[in-house]
């Protein structure tokens, strides 16, 4: 079975689709976030893995987009625990870095440890292990990148600081994709459901969306808003709840909901996510 | 009077803050977001200008974030229609054009548009009119750059085609900021109130957050989460909704927000902002 992830060898998604998935299988590169759903949904891929949202950099507006965009369902989530690594050619010493690459989420994952380097230009490339990439085949000796140890160990880099992030708290969550919906126990503690829904425009509507989960005690796990495309300044509520969708609390919400919604959809409903470390390996 | 913005001339903050200020006022270009309000804070602009939000690309997080960590007020707003035009040195015809500069929401605001020109690497750089200024500066003849109209007029460029944005509905919010607060009408038809806060861990604590608003018909226009640093997937909610905070309806409601809250700031109240289209000069 195939996975696709958007990145390359040594991206976290990578690192966090290995966790999530077992060594039974494959786990197949694409090059954009795009391209993921574009593998699932063609069945190039069995599923895909995404980052959603990060415990210091928040969502990842783009996937709530794509997400809404296709017609993919979300089967299961994952916690990694995020360290990044200063990482640059050997023989090269922390006072030679004139450029730094990272994904802008990694600059900005480590902007306190950058302001220590003001030498330094922040150069955001399109994922991390690909910043690695370029300054080994380029064989920059004025340039580092923020990346995860395993890119390190990937392309035999020289590591000048671990752990560069600003907060130790640092952690992304993955989303499953998969063309179908996850086959669900009737009832578990640990489930949790996405939805995206957008409100008729009425006093209050934001109000009334959330009072159909506080009535029956469903707890909401998060909230975030997207802008409606050609209606400046209406907004797509994006919100996770605790409970499956086919359980009595959550289905009868989920019915009043569509009372005072223009437009809502169950993205999915999956068991929560265990958080796990990274686990690095020589290959 | 000096005003701060971030970018270069030509930017979109300048022509927002130009039709916010009028020709009275000084623009002080600073490089980046954040030292809008560092120069607001120390003195050197009597007020700041800062993009908050884009009816296509959604929420610009890290201003949100700036927001909380300095202690300005919000004094204003303004709307701007933005409009992105393709602009390159003389003589480039567009089937030259291998990598096109703009800044990250610039390349995200024209995605349909560049999908037409697949040969084309997109290339983010840190504002708008510096992408133009760049392929200027470099001759660059295989190039092209997304920003103003009045980037093209300044630096003197071609237009290789105009309003290439993705959705004609492409309106940028901006924020004012000050040192001190707005004196404001003890009435007005036309306030809104920006308010961040944390809630306490309780069950139903959005909902009961949002009903303190509903309970006294007070509307509200928009609501954004953002993660606390170092309490993973817990999040910091940032409000807008209608009237000023010294109205008795909405000063009550804060009242009640406060009972329920870890944290709550009032960003400021001010003026609803009207829409603007940019007026374009030759200087």
């Amino acid at each position: 079975m195939k996975i696709a992830f958007a990145g390359e060898r040594g991206a976290f998604a990578e690192l966090a689709a290995a966790q999530y998935f077992g060594p039974a299988h494959s786990l197949a590169p694409v090059p954009e976030f795009e391209d993921v759903f574009v593998a699932v949904e063609r069945g190039r891929a069995a599923q895909g893995i995404i980052p959603i949202e990060n415990s210091l950099t928040g969502s990842i507006h783009q996937n709530y987009d794509l997400l809404l965009e296709g017609d993919l369902s979300i089967t299961g989530e994952i916690f990694l625990r995020v360290s990044h690594y200063l990482i640059a050619n050997h023989g090269v010493k922390p006072h030679n870095v004139m450029r730094v690459y990272s994904h802008p989420q990694g600059l900005a994952q480590c902007k306190k440890f950058l302001r220590k380097m003001p030498q330094a230009e922040r150069v955001p490339v399109s994922n991390t292990a690909a910043a690695v990439r370029k300054i080994k085949d380029c064989r920059l000796l004025d340039a580092a990148a923020i990346a995860s140890l395993q890119a390190a160990i990937d392309y035999d880099m020289n590591v000048l600081a671990k752990n560069i992030e600003d907060n130790k708290a640092n952690i992304t969550r993955f989303l499953i994709l998969s063309k179908k919906a996850a086959p669900l126990p009737r009832r578990s503690a640990g489930l949790k459901t996405s939805v995206v829904f957008s409100l008729k425009n009425m006093p209050g509507a934001l109000f009334k969306g959330l009072s159909v989960f506080a009535l029956r005690d469903v707890d909401l796990l998060k909230i975030e808003s997207r802008p409606v495309h050609g209606k400046p300044f209406e907004y797509l509520f994006y919100l996770d709840f605790a409970g499956g969708s086919g359980e009595e609390r959550q289905a009868n919400a989920l019915n009043h909901l569509r009372e005072i919604t223009v437009f809502c959809r169950v993205l999915g409903s999956y068991e929560r996510g265990k958080l796990v470390h990274p686990e690095y390996k020589k290959r």
